[in-house]
């Protein structure tokens, strides 16, 4: 137990290091792409359109390198698309002549923002285009309209094209190659995290069974329930980092086709755990455990015990062996551990009603168990 | 349970519909803005800074009011400062002359451009202001480097910061005043429909429980299973929604200050109850439950029941008061129902095992009690 609170110590220093280096990139990253502006012969190639590259340095620098890499595609893409389509609706409304341009370019800018707002809308698209179709919207509308004021709209197009270019440049240069924060490696340890921080759970939560002999340590139950609780409520972010990480290039331990939605499964599941963990914990402090006998909860004692080591046992197994990225054993090896498992907490319910919820685990790391021997 | 079929079947609608709706706004507000550059009167009062008021516009107009509303402001916050602090280091680095000017302005975007990154990657400055410091560094960016090309820019700051108030005023004005999309209702439908989720969940549950005498139907298992799932992992929603509805306007039957941290509170417990619930079906689930005999069986049947009728009415009650937002009962009255629960609980408990899940339920709910209180 020293060792997980030293590890996580460690952790939060890191965090904190991490958000100073970031912040340093993204100050280099700006630094140099100020130099447009600053050193005289590379102003004078681009002018005034050097804004669009820091425009695309403080836009796309984020904090993962998958999502630099990200928004950096998806601005490209949006804008060459709606540049593209912005110098032809354009053209079209300067054939028209007369004031129908004005109407006919109000009309396109009309039609194609609610589309592309519409179609930005649908979950699979906003998940993954929402910030390229924002840029596209915006480009679209840019050039259309401007386009009717006679300016030399293509040349415009391509040299602002050109300056994003460069930004992005900048940007995915300083992310990837100064020490790059990777959301794939912080998906991969916060899963192995969450392995580990179940398995203290459980064996908090049998210490506290324990105790209530004793006097009551709310301390402790409360603490081990709020790491059940951020367990609980990672969805969000592990989709978010499996987004980024799909973005990212070979890298480290990882292959391009890395098996990411694996982990989203492995997260669903272990929240589920989760979930388990914490109806268990609402057991143990109901007032009702007072009406069981004292020698109704020894008899359930060692059982429990047993169970509840062996379920800590496996689970840190299997978060060793994600991290270490082999598969832990044989398959039938796991099998019919698990299968020993059944057993035993068949005999234990025989004995104690309050073993009932630990049986929940024992179903749920069989479905574990299927799922890892697929990575 | 047709009633609440067809609820969500209207709602499914509602929701394509409100999407359309949306897109329609985003199209007239684009349109709206266009008439900056298309106009020739207003053309010549704003002139090419007219692109920065379209720019506010696709990227200032979110799907909810308060969303809109937050990021403009943050964006006019972010503007003003940035450009404020930009025209100061540009002065400064003006005085100093010299290859000098083009170093000092080089270092004030690192410095700045990092220090802002740090402050803007703590969670509570990241969770409502993030847009504005990022538009911060940007600005102060601009302003910094190109005014060390001689330009005269105080003039240039103040025309671009008029188009980017016209940007605002046109997304904030086609986002409240044409069917505007509050994120506060929103927040508080949603909080409701858990509580009916649960409370069919519940009923399905208990279903499913006297069902497995005949034959197994894990269809109806699944679907309510899914929809525990996801009372389970809406809190990354529930935060968003709240954060936006602490910047909409009073309207409706919402006031100034609503206690939106409430809902969060409330959706809190909602969540544990939610896990309960899952934990509760592995239960019945298991193959264990088979082990016990017929009659084990049929003598836990009716406590059973009437603990799940009795909750799953209590959570439509409480769902309807707040959604009517008013103290359902006085308090005694629904404290009072809540002790003669947790005595039929406990008489269940010494007849069957099974119920000891049951148990975590009121547990729960004696919390929910204190917290409507407050309402």
């Amino acid at each position: 137990q020293h060792y997980y609170s030293l590890l996580s110590l460690s952790r939060e220093t890191i965090y904190g290091a991490r958000n100073l280096l970031h912040s340093i990139k993204v100050g280099i990253a700006l630094a140099l792409v100020s130099l447009l502006y600053l050193v005289d012969p590379l102003f004078e190639q681009v002018g005034e359109n050097a804004m669009w590259a820091i425009m695309t340095v403080v836009v796309v620098f984020e904090f993962f390198a998958g999502a630099t890499l990200s928004k950096g595609l998806n601005r490209g893409m949006g804008t060459v698309l709606g540049g593209g389509l912005g110098c032809l609706a354009a053209t079209l409304a300067q054939e028209i002549g007369g004031t129908g341009r004005a109407i006919a370019a109000g009309t396109s800018v009309f039609i194609f923002g609610a589309a592309a707002t519409y179609y930005r809308s649908i979950p699979t698209i906003k998940k993954r285009y929402d910030y390229g179709t924002m840029i596209f919207i915006l480009t679209f509308n840019l050039v259309a309209v401007s386009g009717l004021r006679g300016e030399e709209v293509l040349a415009l197009a391509r040299e602002r094209l050109s300056t994003i270019v460069i930004g992005f440049g900048v940007a995915v240069m300083t992310s990837l190659l100064i020490f790059p924060i990777w959301a794939s490696d912080e998906l991969h340890n916060s899963t192995v995290a969450k392995f580990s921080t179940l398995a203290l759970s459980i064996e908090g939560c049998m210490d506290q069974y324990l105790k209530t002999f004793n006097g009551k340590d709310d301390n402790e139950i409360s603490s081990t329930s709020d790491s059940c609780k951020k367990v609980l409520n990672s969805k969000a972010n592990d989709e978010m980092l499996a987004n980024f990480a799909k973005w990212e290039p070979w890298h480290g331990k990882f292959g391009f086709y890395h098996p990411w939605d694996k982990y989203l499964c492995i997260g669903e599941l272990l929240r589920e755990l989760a979930a388990s963990m914490i109806s268990l914990r609402g057991c143990i402090q109901s007032p009702l455990q007072t009406l069981l006998s004292p020698q109704q909860r020894f008899s359930s004692k060692e059982p429990c015990e047993a169970v509840a080591m062996i379920l800590a046992c496996t689970l840190r197994e299997f978060g060793e062996s994600i991290n270490r990225m082999r598969k832990s054993r044989s398959r039938a090896l796991v099998i019919s551990k698990v299968q020993i498992m059944r057993l035993e907490i068949s005999e234990a319910m025989s004995s104690a009603s309050i073993t009932e919820n630990a049986h929940n685990y024992e179903l749920e790391i069989s479905t574990f168990v299927v799922l890892l021997m697929e990575m």
